[in-house]
């Protein structure tokens, strides 16, 4: 390891980002470092009572762009209270879901807001990753299970498998456009398999 | 009255925009219009929500950014759901607070957010009023008003008095840059009084 550092995972609903998250969590600790598992929409008090707000409900509670607006509050309330802390004290940070999902989702949802979540990106966050594993794999698959889970959070799992596909290609296609941070992984193996693969990168 | 209009009450605490709106909207409906009287943050069932979280709960409970990100998540809804509706049934809208607030609340809590609050506005907003009243009073007086009230809303009221001299100066400095939409109005003046002054214009 040297320094630290800002490592992100990403991918279609059930590709298992949170699996390979802890997984990964557990090997750098293991290894000696000081490690911050945490997710998003969440990974700080006032994050977390955001994503109520956004998970839960309505599919049409929230327009598009307010729920950009949302997940950006929930975004800058954990960078500044989580994120990047940890990192200044010199820890590193493995995050389950960052900024590449709201591009992404929302992106698939409706083209003329990537742009818009790019400028809010860029006038309030700022900052990426410095690594992102993009977790890659079949929809139909990853959907059946992810069937296995019932959270109530589940304003966005029931747009079926042509949106899955939908985000299965943007999630392709950042991974080209960013190929400095991103890394493709196969997830459709053994989890031991795809977590040896990613330690060998992290 | 000539068609739909869009009409904001903006001042200093306890300067009487509640009043004053109420008193409008009124005087408005007593001569036949739709009237549909509002206010910030909230107005629509999911921006009250997001007023919760912003308005309750210790003062350092967000940063200044991301309570930026909050209001303006509360004033996109609050804009689909009620004001825009209302605008294009032919009613005429009238508002306790709106965007003038943020720009003059949060710029004189730190002046390098003012860009910030501007450029979120534009690309998440965009609306203007068509008609905006700036309550103009002396602070103290205001402030021995509003300390008749509670309402557990109170992250913002223990600011004192030279906070709320600075949000005088701003809201009067707003008025002279945007003289078409902007009508300063003593307030230090008994309510039927100030009401009448404002029936005149709107
Ligand atoms: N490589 C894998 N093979 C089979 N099942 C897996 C694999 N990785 C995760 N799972 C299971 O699939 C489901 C979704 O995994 P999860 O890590 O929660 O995905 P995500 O966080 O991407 O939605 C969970 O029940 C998990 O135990
Ligand atoms: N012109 C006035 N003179 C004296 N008291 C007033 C006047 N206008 C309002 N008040 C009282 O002052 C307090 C604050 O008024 P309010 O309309 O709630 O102000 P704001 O909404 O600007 O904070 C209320 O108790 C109200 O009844
Ligand atoms: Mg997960
Ligand atoms: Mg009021």
């Amino acid at each position: 390891m040297t320094g630290p550092r800002f490592i992100t995972f990403e991918g279609i609903d059930g590709s298992g980002k949170s699996t390979q998250a802890r997984l990964l969590a557990e090997t750098l600790m293991a290894q000696g470092n000081d490690v911050v598992l945490t997710r998003e929409p969440g990974g700080s008090p006032g994050a977390e009572e955001i994503r109520q707000l956004v998970l839960t409900g309505d599919p049409d509670r929230w327009s598009a762009e307010t729920e950009i607006l949302l997940f950006t509050a929930a975004r800058r309330d954990h960078l500044e209270k989580t994120i990047q802390p940890a990192l200044a004290a010199g820890k590193t940070v493995i995050c389950d879901r960052f900024a590449d999902s709201t591009r992404i989702y929302q992106g698939a949802t409706r083209g003329d807001l990537r742009a818009m979540v790019d400028q809010l990106h860029s006038l309030m966050i700022g900052r990426e990753p410095d690594l992102t594993f993009i977790i890659d794999m079949d929809p139909e698959t990853a959907l059946k299970r992810g069937l296995a889970r019932k959270s109530g959070e589940d304003r966005f799992e029931d747009f079926g498998l042509p949106f899955q596909e939908t985000l299965r290609h943007g999630f392709l296609a950042l991974a080209q456009a960013h190929p400095k941070r991103c890394v493709v992984i196969d997830g459709n193996r053994e989890p031991e398999q795809v977590a040896s693969e990613i330690a060998a990168y992290a």
